[in-house]
């Protein structure tokens, strides 16, 4: 009798022709796109009637319909009145979903939960997304899938864990939930987690941290991020010592990685400032106390970049009118990103967003407020942000920036990403609307171009495991 | 691309096959097994050198051997020195397992738990057994599984839900568990259980629950069991008024099932017999205070059967040692079965034996007592009531009905079962040893045979999802 | 050095004292009240410009002006236009504090906090109340106290524990809460509470629990009160079995007690009908579904009295409109007592009040709701159920009764109490204006006068623990 | 009628002029202690046979027999074969209880709950402590009756909050008893112990604190203390940055007091020595790795006193074996002070002893290891802590300097205490054996002098309210 396990690698194999079928490379070698204005994300002005040509899933030419001559057997997208922009990109995602039932219920198949996660993001613009902690092995098989064409998805890099936290079981997270599983399964998951980068390091000093930071960077991870404060409630303040965060930052720059570093107050972005950190993670919130223009201007100065979770005027007020006296942090972030836009930081879009199961968000308690403009919802969370940053009076052309070259720039892959140049690879989204018009645009997706090649965002997600409602038969009697 | 709903039923299917093959009806019409001294359960001594013949499933004769002819190519089992008995039974099982993980991660295979606890039972001589709560779609589901050849393991009776309790997530049994999951699941899983006969019940008049027992009844269950105590805490004293536990009794009957009744308490079994019950459940506890005198004549009187959960006495007297001030109805319970087999109750032996995760098995904090003479432990607790039963004074040939011909006749099934007996359904076991000797020797199987052929009882259970501890492979990075 | 002991009975000899001089008996031997109409509470009509005579604590004479001779020397009310009517009851109170910080800050004087509920009751006209569950001694003590003229307050009749109850860190109250405190402290209050006759009784059969109520009943407790039904959550189902609620009434009224059962459903009442009790507590409450009128017909014809918790509209409406899906129990008691009224059962106005800390009330997550129409509060709560009662249409004279006679009757201590009648004791109330004519009028209170002599309301209650809002001097520095 | 608090205030100066009593200054001006072996606490070897004269509460003369001049009128403490020391000192106590029962119970006596501390510790010879975190206005309250001679007990020195903490019911230790007692209550206690330097302060920058520092300084507090790590669970880990440290450092010396640190870990330590503090408290704890010998070997060279916490190898074996896979802290601190000792750090003996009520001693499931050589035990703890400092190769004078000379000079009140030296505080101890011979002779306390007048140590605590076992009347019936 066959085992169940060979069934399942049976119908792996299925679906992983299936999904093939929406990634496959360009089969066609070139592709021309006429007619359309092009923003190319530069910062340039935008380029009427241009015409962007597409070989190999790299951008050969671009430019005004009379300067670019399109060759023979090109296949043409007629965009005419249309706008062309970079592929979005999200400087902090979480791709992976992290309830207790889908972790049980798909503990062999987390992989598939970070490509539905990319997939949801790819279909709202997004060509890459940066995950900045979710497990380490089951995100790389998801990237490694999407870039072998063996599914669609957005363009993924990785951080796996945060330094310094421990994982879903851990005081960290989700620490009551573990009584009602087996220690087995919590170890198994801590373990998926942590990865060896955990709350231990703590205890370590400057020269002890470095050895274990090398190899950390030695795993298939794109850049690291460490924890400067802790994720929950008391554990909000400092953490590692001025000279271990220095250690961290030189162990990941000497291995090739930009560092970034999750904070939560002023003290928290001082100290990490002058630890030579590439990104401040979600660097808009400082606590109940804004950040001094004094160290704004030093973040300029430094040339250090701030991923901000931007939020609507309209969302915050709801969720301060549910909540009169809450959380002030996201009031003050409002406050810090318009100064930190008046100072010319370099600011990334992005939105924590993760892979979330739409029946828990129905069940919750705070829903009304939920559905408000949400951010932490994947595919569907920049676009508020982008909104939140144009009533924060970010100027047009930075807020493209904002979501993409910058972005680029930060993570240090702006070689092949960012803007629409000659040479580049060829991620790119056509809007029906003027983006520069209003933020509002952004939605107005006509077509997704991922490595010169239109994306099928209809068929996304492809098969979803939690991001639909499920609909189940009746349990029928017998 | 084909559904993974799809791909399932695939796999469902080759599992079935799989199944059936170890679970096929008789294919040869006869056989006889030889030599045996056969004890067949109905009291009478044993008969020595005796034939024992069957066709198609049943008993055809049985006898010495120079008064049964065995025909002409029937296969022969020469079982010279061993001992033939009826398959044993338990009197209150429940197969399915209840743990969080497994509720989660096999919703869609709760029948497929439900096999593998009733092959872990069959495997152990228990051809037949009686699950007294559990998911009534699935077990009904397992049942007909097997009763339809497609799947090994033992002929199950079941209930379906305990008569006013609640479900799995409710105060009932693991009301803290429910936090964690969504609500749509809680829901589920409630709805699996309850099957429309819960703690609601607890409101209504006499006239007004006989409707209600009425259509439960007519579901597709084989017997009908109530709660007349709570099961958890302070709900353990008595819940139905003696009206209403005397209309449940009355229209159980009027649909031709038995009716049994959980109790906890003097008090509730007293009760419980004026209500006409046919079989209390675990009638051996009763709380703090041993059942008086009066009240075992009474239910011998009225000829009610009770199911008991026999404990050996170094199992007893671990538990009191790790827990000195602990519960001490076991204790009691003890006291109770010597005073009802002195008396001459009619006992059916049980277990409450449920399928156990064994890893969770491994982790309990109460392992060191846990794994003295396992009670609860699916195809082991039962020959560990066995000697229980012995030590506490059970003549050898009372022990053998507790375990078979009593429990077909308090579940008004011994027309087919409990007895070798010709005219009868051909379950029994062949025994190495003597049962008659020692209560030990009901381990020494040499066969199982159930409806009249063999059990691979190495291969059983067959496709275990969660009674082996699980072996998983390493993670890999990437 | 004197020992703080030593001091404490020095305070409190100067508190008695103090109180001494509110609670005096009558130093005068006559009173006369004239000009008043007398409305009686022996459902005869109103008795226009009468004369109340009252000498050593009881009524002397009643009548027309005419008819009655006031002797010389006797001190006199004018009450013309006013209202004489017998002094109020309460069927059900409990006088005694239970937060958590009254339980260990006052460990030693809960006598004085059920002092301070009886004053609370005593100067909103209710000359006498029954409390129903409290700290047996310390109720003894301020009844005594009371009786004794040593401290003001209305006269208490007790029941001490509810029999099959444990104690207030037990699950049937406050389970929570005994973690955080010394096992030591929550042994005293659970004896002080428990007294005997706790949970453990549940256990007990029909002639092991008559001498178990027999010792219980010479403790020095007036009444019996048991539970028919648990008090939390899942065992608000039946406990005691029919037998053993036969013999706990019939121990009590041989020990010359009335006896009183605490229910929860329509199963409860049913049952408790034939047990034989006297009164049934907060009987109007069945749980989700009426009393069926069958069972009402019963009560009327076994002249069992009913103590009820009437709810306003207002206050109902309220409730059910801040917790939409919350519990029916309130909204179908109003129902079952316009049922009762119109079927003519006897019913006794309660409120379950019991002595509550402002403070917490004023932080209470419900206190918008609390506020409206308040039933549980002492000394208000009783008006407030008079305007609920009328406007489920009782009558105006049948409302007087409800909240004197009958209830005095029901307690069988109408020999002296209850009816404003000769040779009774001189309890009674003088309003402003009609109760006849309105309900609210009950609230206008213009004298409250205990065994003959006017009570100074305006004094109680006399040294508060904690009625009053704490007023803290602010913590100095050094 | 008097109010119950005018009737407290009474109790109270009775109370006081009980304690003044056991607490008045010295009434004869000169004491001479003869013949006894004097070792004064400087490190100079003993003096056999020596006089120690004393007038006015201080040491007037010191030497031997033949250099002293008794004055007549002295009065005489004839002491031939025994020794004198300097009056013991505790770097590190609690004096204050903080048990639910007890902060509600006494909630207007904390003050008197300190002095009960203070009792218990002078009588075990300590005649100066140094409370490092309890509520400041009670101890200042405690202090000044001590130093007024309104009351027996240990000098006190204080700090009152530790900053950056937040209170009793906060999750830096107890918040889950918040729940259960009324949020007024709650924000007393959180008032009563924060005092304005709680957790909030950690938002603070450099420039923001140095005022906060400033005025709590101006409090009237003895010595400063703040956190470099939280207390509880997670929050563990270093909290105020580097400079922020800095600041508080600079002004509390600015404001005249001495400035100490609660550390746990090797990084905190580090981070600590460059922020200029004082005194390290319980500096040997590290976490689970040792401190490195290059940071000893830095504390040695800034001249920072740590106090530490010694424990026996006794208690740590003990449970280490109750509790296997515990916390190793305890075990490392035990290397970490012999290595301290062999470097020559000053160490300064302590317990973080608090005032503890029995009952919930005899109660804790610990309780087995808890009674073998307690340390958190007041006025026991620094005998079994002198026992560990012995046994970890601490020298015989260094022992004595380390509970008492080393103390006074770390915290700079050595102009007057610490030393038996001419001028000084007549502060000192008799002890019948040898203390240089063997640590366990530091019990064998003879008499205890507090500024030149002995203390009558066997009255001692003078009117304890729970460091004795309750001994309770019978609640009787009525």
């Amino acid at each position: 009798m066959p085992s169940a396990r060979a069934y399942c690698a049976a119908i792996l194999l299925v679906t992983l022709t299936a999904f093939s079928a929406l990634a496959a490379p360009a089969r066609t070698s070139t592709l021309a796109i006429t007619g359309a204005t092009i923003i190319d994300g530069t910062g340039k002005p935008p380029l009427s009637d241009g015409v962007l040509l597409i070989a190999d899933g790299r951008i050969t030419a671009i430019g005004s319909a009379r300067d670019v001559t399109i060759p023979k057997g090109t296949e043409r997208i007629d965009a005419r009145g249309k706008y062309v922009i970079p592929g979005l990109m999200d400087a902090n995602v979480h791709l992976m979903n992290v309830d207790l039932e889908s972790l049980i219920k798909y503990e062999d198949r987390f992989h598939e939960l970070v490509l539905e996660g990319a997939q949801l993001t790819l279909r709202s613009g997004l060509t890459t997304v940066f995950d900045t902690w979710g497990p380490r092995a089951a995100t790389v098989q998801a990237r490694n899938m999407i870039n072998a064409h063996q599914a669609p998805g957005s363009r993924i890099y990785l951080a796996g864990n945060i330094i310094g936290f421990d994982g879903l079981f851990s005081p960290d997270f989700f620490a009551d939930r573990a009584p009602f599983v087996s220690k087995a399964f919590v170890k198994r998951i801590e373990d998926t987690w942590v990865q060896g980068v955990g709350r231990d390091l703590m205890w370590l000093t400057e020269e002890e941290i470095r050895p274990v930071i090398r190899d950390y960077a030695k795993k298939d991870v794109d850049f690291l991020k460490y924890g400067a404060a802790g994720h929950h409630g008391f554990g909000i303040f400092a953490t590692f010592s001025p000279g271990v965060q220095r250690a961290i930052v030189e162990e990941g720059h000497r291995a090739g990685k930009t560092v970034q570093v999750h904070t939560r107050s002023v003290e928290n972005i001082e100290t990490v400032i002058t630890a030579g950190v590439d990104i401040i993670t979600h660097g808009d919130i400082s606590g109940p106390k804004p950040i001094p223009d004094k160290t704004i201007r030093e973040i300029v100065e430094r040339r250090i970049a701030v991923s901000v979770l931007p939020m609507t005027e309209r969302r915050l007020s709801a969720a301060e009118k549910a909540k009169p006296n809450g959380d002030t942090a996201y009031r003050v972030a409002k406050t810090n990103r318009r100064n930190m836009i008046k100072a010319g930081v370099t600011l990334l879009l992005s939105t924590d967003a993760w892979l979330q199961d739409r029946a828990l968000i129905e069940e919750s308690p705070t829903r009304e407020v939920d559905i408000i403009d949400p951010t932490w919802t994947l595919g569907e969370g920049h676009f508020n942000a982008l909104l939140a940053l144009e009533e924060e009076s970010m100027a047009p052309m930075e807020l493209l920036k904002a979501v993409t070259s910058n972005i680029a720039r930060a993570y240090k892959v702006d070689a092949d990403l960012g803007t629409l140049e000659t040479g580049k690879i060829a991620d790119l989204v056509i809007l029906d609307r003027d983006p520069l018009q209003s933020a509002r645009n952004y939605r107005a997706i006509y077509k997704v171009i991922k490595e010169g090649r239109p994306v099928d965002v209809e068929a996304l997600p492809v098969a979803p495991l939690i991001s639909k409602k499920p609909v189940r038969a009746e349990k029928s009697g017998s």
